[in-house]
């Protein structure tokens, strides 16, 4: 039976390392995480900004840090819940993210942080599946941002 | 018809910038470069080192180096032809490598470089696709690395 996943999954990669450096796999069609490639993009966030909240209908993300450092912060206005994930390019995982669930994130590196997302669908340009919350919003249980700017 | 590839082929991705920080998509399942995903890894590269040379038999690689810089270079012993693709996280671009091409990198960056590779095959870990010639093998008709260091 699958494990119930709440507001969201951590799956710690395995690093490789060697003498030239190192390796790490991020999603494999044979890992239980993976539930249809859709497409993949790098998203990048300067210091001082939050992107969020954002939240998907049908998308589930799978959200990798592989420059910098970042805190990711899962939210459910329902529930009340909210879980902090802080996430760096030395110690890589992927964190699963649910249709539904708020996700929000900023750069916490002195320079811009990178998240890769493999989401399972598409981004469709003309009907995209994404919807927003701002940022100050009172329903959404998290204030905790240490920057004020984002959107 | 389809163009005939050669040793690559190189798409620029398209930069989206605004005021919080950037995004690029670097693989969609829409895209005539798609052929199939297997996986996803990052291969990290240290200053002074070389990654070199491998091929596939069956898989096409899908190179896009998310941070730092690297030089990339696609060599075929039968032809005798190379070809060298700097390629940097400030420029991003996605470069096709079919099965049976040799390749390998260098990093150009002071750092780290790290190139994420979206395979259209999965890493067979008791039987992988995957071979390697050695660096300074004379009948691969490239001999311009910076570095000496590598396998």
């Amino acid at each position: 039976m699958k494990k119930k996943q709440g507001l969201g999954a951590l799956k710690k990669l395995a690093l490789r390392k060697d003498s030239r450096g190192a390796l790490f796999e991020i999603m494999r069609s044979d890992w239980r995480e993976f539930g249809g490639f859709g497409q993949t993009y790098i998203t990048v966030c300067k210091p001082g900004w939050v992107k969020g909240w954002h939240f998907h209908k049908k998308q589930t993300d799978n959200f990798c840090v592989v420059k910098g450092k970042a805190l990711v912060v899962l939210a459910d206005i329902r529930s009340g819940k909210s879980a902090e994930y802080v996430l760096s390019e030395d110690a890589p995982a992927l964190l699963t993210i649910p249709a539904g669930t708020l996700h929000g994130f900023e750069c916490l590196s002195k320079k811009e942080c990178r998240i890769l997302n493999v989401p399972d669908r598409l981004y469709n340009y003309k009907k995209p599946d994404e919807y927003r919350i701002q940022l100050d919003d009172e329903s959404v249980p998290y204030r905790k941002w240490r920057n004020r700017k984002g959107w």
